[in-house]
């Protein structure tokens, strides 16, 4: 069995605290003989920072690199509020995501069946919803140059911040979330602000090119991001697979993963070009959720979006499709049983600790 | 009595038809004696485009400029999906306010408690809901520079959007917010994005200072936009005036209006600075939502958000809140009867069309 090297970088907050249930999954794969998993741990984000004064260093970007799959929990926190913004919690990710070309940000926003009531919307409009936002994560006004503030006397400030799209940039998304939506309901739709922004307009453009090209057996749907945000608002289950780009991609999955009522439980990947030579991908796995510090090292967490985060490695870099279904079993299993951590628990059911949470699903497994 | 000069820009698709019922209560409040209006009617977005190639003209400007307040109806279409970007019908509308200087723009979104049910929201989420949203309206990426489309050759484009902010422009908006909070809750919620953006940044830094300075008797509180689109969705009576850029708004005033269920009855005012010699303010009205071209022509469309919105004008450009009250409240009494037009109908309320729902406000008042 070939050794796979994965990189692990808990951050703050919570991400320590699930991050060690996922480490506790890994061990017992590697123990099980399962899997032969490497792991290496690196400091990013505020705990980076107060190391190395850095939100992530040279030395972890080297790691990083030279890794099969990044697993990452989460960063900042109102300690680093008044850190220099070049180096904030958020810079750490945002230098992952960038050096790795990791442009391709899969957000699945599944309600699981025993916590629609979780959710601030209707049982009706949510029971049963299962879309994927697929966001486009290395371009956009996240790294587009000028990006400054200048100081004009008298005191005024001037910030500028550019949003940037070429066409590849949309091509390769459009693809990806093309081919999402093959092996789901065939169906995709595209937001953008094509009737304010320039690069809305190509970014239509280029996603109906690469539609009449190469997926005309897939339905396509342009909406403006506005409206898009109403309509998944009013009524999620329309949608199958939504493209976007990097900041409407931001605030819209933030949206669609708070009307599932399963903040907590909701993974992500974030994936690179596939290399022609070796067909491997840079790929990192996050949790949607952020690092929570007000209920940091409390136990409090729930670990199944960082497990399910994992899974999603399984799945997507290491081609464990069928251990990431039984991760996948083992999660709803363990919440049809009952068993909840404090964001998601309700009248009759069992309260779990994150450690309690993270031991029953590797004893469902 | 004053004569007031009203520009009428219904515009496109449903526009005409609920702008027709705001002008049957024009003409009764002259006929009555209780106001003295005179108005103008104009072209605006495509119906514009048809008669001229542009989406509004420079006479049309001109009356607008002159006008003490203008009522615009709601633009667009798939009529006009390929006419020229610079003549596409939103930019008639982006027009009028970056000339008018129309930079505050207040969305209010209320859940009227006849309509509770028709939200996707939960009834206990939503009943009672009253928040103000201040959106910055002449700043951002609506209008920044560059914003271009250039042909880098080999097939490939490169879109270019601006996003520009200036200290004066952020303080002009934070006054208008902390002020109407004051009238109301007393909590004022900024949102940026901050950790990406340095717009953001200073966006922060300035309203923090405006703070500091004027209104510290108000509440503040800063969200990143992403999560504080979450948080809206989750529990929005936690709130009270949110105040947000050009882009952030357009997102978030739309998602909030369709938590209330009410999204055709919901007003909007668009204000510029108050002119020191003549204490007036430049300001244009308009409903929230948009032309509506699948129900545009049939009588279907609910006339309360345009009504509402000429109600705001009586508020705020003509100093007439008695009037503006009772107007609120003929809608009130006229959707407590069970009266409803098709988007808002529910069992055991009575049908109405456009000008059954305009009449009966008009007999109520
Ligand atoms: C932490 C922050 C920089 C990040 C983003 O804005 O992309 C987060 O909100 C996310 O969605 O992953
Ligand atoms: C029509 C369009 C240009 C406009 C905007 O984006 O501002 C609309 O969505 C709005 O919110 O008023």
């Amino acid at each position: 069995m070939a050794t796979q090297k994965l990189l692990l970088l808990p951050g703050d907050g919570i991400g320590p605290e699930v991050m060690a249930e996922v480490k506790r999954l890994i061990d017992w794969l590697n123990a099980q003989g399962i899997a032969h998993f490497e792991t290496e741990q690196g400091l990013v984000g505020g705990a980076a920072y107060d190391a190395s004064k850095q939100s992530i260093t040279d030395a972890t970007m080297a790691t990083a690199q030279a890794a099969d799959a990044i697993i990452f929990g989460a960063v900042g926190g109102p300690k680093w509020d008044s850190v220099p913004y070049e180096a904030r919690p958020e810079a750490g990710l945002l230098r992952l995501r960038k050096d790795l070309g990791l442009f391709a940000n899969l957000r699945p926003a599944v309600c699981y069946p025993a916590l629609a009531d979780a959710s601030s919307l209707k049982r009706e409009v949510v029971e049963g919803l299962d879309i994927m936002i697929v966001r486009e994560l290395t371009g956009g006004v996240y790294f587009g140059e000028p990006k400054t503030i200048a100081d004009l006397g008298n005191g005024q400030k001037r910030a500028i911040d550019t949003q940037v799209y070429d066409t590849y940039e949309i091509e390769r998304i459009a693809r990806v979330a093309f081919d999402l939506a093959r092996k789901r309901r065939n169906k995709l739709t595209s937001m953008e602000k094509r009737n304010v922004m320039k690069s809305g307009v190509l970014w239509n453009e280029v996603v109906t090119q690469v539609h009449a090209r190469e997926y005309k057996d897939v339905t396509l749907e342009h909406q403006l991001a506005d409206s898009g945000g109403m309509n998944l608002v009013k009524s999620p289950k329309a949608f199958d697979v939504i493209v976007t780009d990097n900041l409407f991609g931001d605030m819209l999955s933030d949206i669609a993963a708070m009307l599932t009522g399963s903040l907590g439980m909701l993974p992500s990947a974030s994936l690179g070009e596939v290399d022609v030579k070796s067909k491997k991908r840079k790929s990192l796995f996050e949790p949607v959720h952020g690092s929570a510090p007000d209920i940091a090292g409390k136990g409090l967490a729930n670990p199944i979006a960082m497990i399910a985060s994992f899974g999603m490695a399984l799945r997507y870099s290491f081609d464990m499709g069928a251990l990431a279904d039984k991760v996948d079993a083992a999660i709803a299993a363990v919440l049809a049983s009952g068993l909840r951590t404090a964001d998601i628990k309700s009248e009759g059911t069992k309260a779990a600790s994150t450690t309690q949470m993270g031991e029953a699903i590797l004893k469902e497994l």
